[in-house]
């Protein structure tokens, strides 16, 4: 995808609960320029680099390649700071596809669900366990988190 | 190749001529952090995403992904200050594949000579027409001459 189109809301973790049990994402950042984000993840199997450009409203410019699992396990050790670790759960509700990212380690007790939209005003059908959102909170962003973990909030 | 070691040299354009017409190399920065150099290069039709270590001695980390030109070119947009233009010559001497590049625009007037070695003690025979070797030396790094280019030294 060129450009990523991303609503995010806080969960309320007394109505949502985990159907299954997730796949680990581990993900570092070799630039955490808001303007030129470089992110390595690491996902189960696979690993991917991704470069994430400036929000504009709910968008950015997103490019993203995937690479072998050795490389990227070696950039992860380049990076700035510590990883982020989460476990990802994925819903269709509605049509839609939504992610519930359960943070762990420094970012734990932080719960983010996302949504990707194919344009900015498509309009969704909110889960009853979102409830604030934080689309355009740089607070929420996973390169922030990386470097302000959510414990030291 | 996961790990580069490169000797740099300053070339005497009295003694060193171009024998063919080069190949140019745009590349931009999408950090130029010296732990997590990652760069964005268009040579000719092809497109490079690298992302380079810190430098140990004369060796660093380097890890380089193929990546679609029209992705480059969009990438090449949101890179730091302005992309180093040069064009590229490689000659083959004493078995050794030396490039010689002519820098453009900002940073015209300089010339560099890297050969790439296979060990960081490789004995090799230096051609007549480098000068001053300059393999340690931060300011000769291209991500180093994207924001500091020869015009202003």
């Amino acid at each position: 995808m060129m450009i990523e189109i991303e609503r995010k809301f806080l969960v309320d973790t007394n109505l949502w609960c985990p159907k299954d049990s997730g796949n680990l994402i581990v993900q570092g950042y070799l630039s955490t320029d808001k303007e030129r984000v470089v992110r390595v993840r690491i996902k189960g199997e696979r690993a991917f680099l991704t470069i994430k450009g400036k929000t504009q409203g709910i968008s950015r410019i997103e490019m993203e390649y995937e690479i072998p699992v050795n490389e990227a396990e070696i950039l992860m050790q380049m990076c700035h700071d510590f990883p982020v670790r989460k476990k990802r759960f994925v819903e269709e509700i509605h049509g839609m596809t939504w992610e519930i990212d359960v943070f762990e380690h420094k970012n734990a007790g932080l719960v983010l669900a996302e949504v990707e939209l194919s344009a900015e005003n498509e309009k969704i059908e909110l889960p009853n366990w979102v409830t604030q959102e934080v689309s355009a909170d740089y607070r929420y962003f996973n390169a922030w988190l990386s470097e302000h973990p959510y414990a030291t909030w």
